[in-house]
């Protein structure tokens, strides 16, 4: 049975939301058993079954706009969120998905769960869209704003064998965000990234890709430093933003512009949402000791149903074993050296 | 009179477009004089009209797809391009104007046109489209991948008296990108650009600006090091152009959606207007001895005529030299103390 704690009380919507989606995993995937953390009477009120399913009670809930976020994780062993973190390394848990506030979560794992094993930095990978529909693992999104060249080769080795594992790519191929896409392009830093990662067999290096591609990137991962990986997210919501404003305020100008967005209306629909960050999915951090999956502070039922169903993932095909399995035998071979 | 050099045959409809568009600026713009550089055979068959305006006949025209541009310009100091630059420094133009290959010009300027004494390092600045209207001014978005924060503090400075006298913004904010919009937040070089640029009196400085509100900015100039602004601008051109694909692909889907574009299809291009590149105008080249407007490629005769009308601006209100007169004045204060 692979064994996951649930962030009961964490997300916009909990608990409701989250028992629901907990529900949902209970009823659909079978070789899993749940744990939620938090109140057992709030939590009651949604919880129709209690197959494959304990409930932990917890005494405190850190709220979605907590402003000090390691604060509030440290003083509060009693969260739910910090609960559930902690069981990771009791090994009460193979995996936990929480909903609740992101910066106290990293925080929180940074301090409770700490690394894997001679994993040097840990990464965020957000997933974003594509033209194809296939999503693309963006790294690391924040985590480190600096960091040298040989960590982002476990970053990128970690995300290729989730990208494997998990998004069932048969063969994932690295990309270097850059500003051109011939060799030797940008900073010294990327020049030196793109040498380490030619000269690597332990992935497919597709060499630079330029950001005009970022919907439709010759790649399954785009990796940078932290800085540069988090600008390009934030870009690209601020220009999905932008340009959702401009088309909305150009539709509703005129007589005709009204009546053709009236009748494209689904079409219209279900652009927006193959653009909302909500359907973009759960990030998960790279690099820890067991796996912590963010699903989307503002999950529904659905969505939370499916980070639990990528937690479940992760622990069946071994993704976090076969990354610590490769660093050790690397860490070995150093050594025989 | 303003005399204003024209790279006649740079462009993808050179030589018509770039002379339809000196005919309009020479009837709009009194207080200019022109002079055409490349083929007169060529040039004569559309410019119909030769008042305050010369022609320079050049032999040799650099492509627009030029592999070497570098070589290219040192190669053919006979070309319409390099003929045109040099006339810079020989005091027979007070700026140019081309639409010609970018990477040829932007060597080009280096070469024949030279820094502006005191200035460190140039930068490119193109302007990119806001909700409200208004351009932001961008920088810089690939002159300087690395650069030291008192380099960018120049170049804020000279895209803020840019903005005052060519863009008439009254007062003009300054707003360094970064990945959170707290004092503090960023790598060491950003938190350094911060503490500078909140120390001086030079122009007002907002903080940080996170590239979420690319849209709508709080700030008339957006700053980072060449390779950041480069990073967001092509991630801007990605996701418009993904976001335009994935919404033409979703509205030819169904026959209503097919109907309800028909229907909105002015409202539509006039969206698809606003976020093209080609309308959001020419780049100016920062800290050069004197002003270089790269005009778009794809430019027709109304757009050249625009970058034309830019370069008298920018002469007219003599932005280089406030600009330069600021950098000697700063440069003796500095010997005094």
């Amino acid at each position: 049975m692979i064994r996951i704690g649930i962030d009961a009380m964490g997300g916009d919507y909990a608990p409701k939301e989250q028992v629901l989606g907990a529900m949902m995993a209970i009823r659909n995937i079978p070789d899993i058993e749940l744990t939620l953390y938090g109140d057992p009477d709030q939590i009651n009120k949604w919880c129709t079954d209690k197959t494959r399913l304990l409930i932990k009670p917890t005494a405190y809930v850190i709220s979605m706009g907590e402003h000090e976020p390691i604060k509030a994780i440290k003083e509060h062993p009693d969260s739910s969120m910090a609960s559930m973190l902690a069981s990771l390394r009791k090994d009460e848990n193979d995996a936990v998905v929480s909903s609740g506030a992101t910066q106290a979560l990293i925080a929180g794992a940074h301090i409770l769960v700490r690394r894997m094993q001679g994993f040097k930095r840990t990464a965020i990978a957000p997933v974003i869209p594509s033209i194809s529909g296939k999503e693309t693992i963006l790294l690391d999104a924040g985590a480190n704003l600096e960091i040298r060249p040989e960590h982002m080769l476990q970053q990128a080795y970690f995300a290729s064998v989730y990208a494997r594992e998990v998004l069932n790519r048969e063969h994932p191929v690295v990309g270097l965000i850059n500003i051109g896409t011939e060799e030797g392009k940008g900073r010294q830093f990327d020049q030196e990234v793109f040498q380490l990662f030619q000269e690597t067999d332990l992935f497919d290096f597709y060499g630079n890709v330029e950001p005009k591609s970022i919907f439709d990137p010759p790649c399954d991962i785009l990796i940078s430093d932290g800085f540069t990986a988090n600008i390009v997210m934030k870009t690209m919501e601020g220009t999905a933003k932008g340009i959702g404003f401009m088309l909305k305020r150009e539709l509703t100008r005129s007589f005709w512009g009204k009546i053709g967005a009236l009748l494209a209306k689904r079409n219209l629909n279900q652009f927006k949402r193959s653009i909302a960050p909500d359907e973009i999915g759960g990030a998960l951090i790279y690099g820890l000791y067991r796996p912590v999956i963010k699903a989307q502070g503002a999950s529904k039922a659905y969505g939370f149903y499916n980070a639990i169903r990528q937690a479940a993932t992760i622990v069946r095909n071994q993704v976090f074993q076969k990354v610590e399995n490769y660093i050790q035998k690397s860490k070995a071979d150093d050594a025989s050296e």
